[in-house]
């Protein structure tokens, strides 16, 4: 759920317009806006920091006063879903996005990307296996996979279960994102480990670009929120750079969003993939406590 | 989720034990602590009241400083879930719970009880449905039908939908749930409207001991969470009352946690149920954003 590869999409894609419109090109890419996006600017400021929660004012059992500390998830508009921090492992910047790692009270160690929460220790297995399994068991015997984003390695270790796959692709545009989960995330970076495993550290759609065509049998795009400035991530000339990269009868697995919240997005998103993918257009949806509305959900396209 | 019925179960219970153990006999059912007993008693003080959330300080257009409103529904430790309050809508006290009604910004009216959501306008749609009529698709034409709490109509709404059903008996403790929800959640309340209905307000307990044995095709236990003093929800003598109620070949359908945070609870309560209930016992789960773990569950008895 790094979705730095992913993210370099949105990234080129903006650039690119920043170019045409106006002459400017800043390097910082949508994705690092995309908080901000989501929510007032008022309450876009609490997003990339450990705030403190409701629970102010209280006295710790030695007398001296404490605050709880929670860490506000606040992807959406009217809501908002905190964790209780135990303590901050990690705080950096990467040239594409702040890389914060917590340790919860009751979710292990929790990666947030630009104040988002990535993925936690306690239900990283959902999303992962979902987008992984779905695809590779959907078709005959994959041999050529490739991950676009998934920096975490979580994507890796599931396709790594598949016997039958013989190259394992991974495209992630952030090696902090990389060093980060060697270090706090070994359950996750497990993944890389396996010999199968090719990692490039680049933008996705210029790795996809050069790839030759009809080359994997799948490919899975773990990327950020396909919401506001990423909203490339959902357009037709992304879906057909990786209809060029697969075989003729080879699959996509992608993030598509919460059925509570994006119908119409998910509406948007089936209907042009229906036109790119003629062998059929999925929608699945899986339980993620910790993503934004809980569900996550995915199209499967092959 | 009211759990009028239900609660009243587990006060019965409390009123009973306090007799027994110290004399003292109190009137304050247990629900009523629930809160302060699934959070430490700091945090439990911010349960039962709409509190000021993390976005304080900021500016309104008019420049007059405001302060974005939170509901923070903390029913389990170690995170939160929280809505933007709007405007509050009801506010008082029964007998046996307090009771809150309010307007939040994207997910409708929301019923608090005891500091804890309830429904929303928004997703109750997912709950009611899915309690009711995996239930009541699992047999041959139930006539007979028993709603113990549901006193906002949800699950009646539900039930009416099947054309085989000649009665629907509804157990609800609390009057001023269901007063509360014909003025504020008429999409609910109209399940009352069905002349089906027969509204029984009393103690659920009670009422199945002092109905005719084998009466019902299908019990609904829509409750209260099974946790910390309601725990006789999930216990064997409560399961044995209902399994009189019922007719041979019928079924219960009753409320069972989340499978992200309470295995071992649904692994005793399937245990128990198994003793209880030889015809059979599934478990299933559907995704609710505003309960807590975003998903519910019930265990599915016949």
């Amino acid at each position: 759920m790094e979705g730095g590869g992913a993210r370099n999409v949105s990234a080129a894609a903006a650039q690119t317009k920043g170019s045409a419109d106006d002459g400017s090109c800043k390097p910082l890419p949508p994705c690092c806006v995309k908080a901000q996006a989501a929510a007032p600017e008022s309450e876009a400021k609490c997003h990339a920091t450990v705030v403190s929660g409701w629970f102010t004012g209280t006295r710790s059992r030695s007398g001296k006063p404490s605050k709880a500390q929670y860490f506000n998830n606040p992807m959406w508009p009217g809501e908002a879903h905190s964790l209780k921090v135990e303590k901050i492992l990690y705080q950096g910047k990467s040239p594409y996005q702040e890389v914060l790692v917590f340790e919860s009270s009751t979710y292990g160690n929790v990666l947030v990307l630009d104040g988002i929460v990535q993925l936690t220790d306690k239900d990283e297995c959902a999303y992962q296996e979902m987008v992984t399994h779905l695809a590779l068991c959907s078709i005959p015997s994959p041999k050529n996979v490739l991950v676009v984003g998934g920096g975490d390695g979580g994507v890796l270790r599931e396709i790594a279960k598949h016997d039958s796959v013989e190259t394992i692709d991974i495209c992630e545009i952030d090696q902090l994102v990389i060093d980060v989960c060697k270090d706090f995330f070994p359950r996750l970076y497990v993944g890389y480990k396996d010999p199968r495993v090719r990692l490039h550290v680049g933008d996705a759609v210029e790795f996809l670009r050069n790839s030759p065509e009809g080359k994997y049998d799948a490919i899975i795009v773990d990327s950020s929120d396909p919401i506001g400035p990423a909203q490339e991530l959902v357009e037709k000339p992304f879906f057909q750079t990786i209809a060029r990269a697969l075989k003729p009868g080879g699959v996509l697995s992608n993030l598509a969003e919460s059925m509570w919240l994006h119908t119409h997005l998910i509406q948007d998103m089936l209907s042009i993939c229906r036109e790119v993918f003629k062998g059929g257009v999925h929608y699945a949806w899986a339980s993620v406590p910790t993503y934004p509305r809980f569900s996550t959900s995915l199209h499967h396209l092959f």
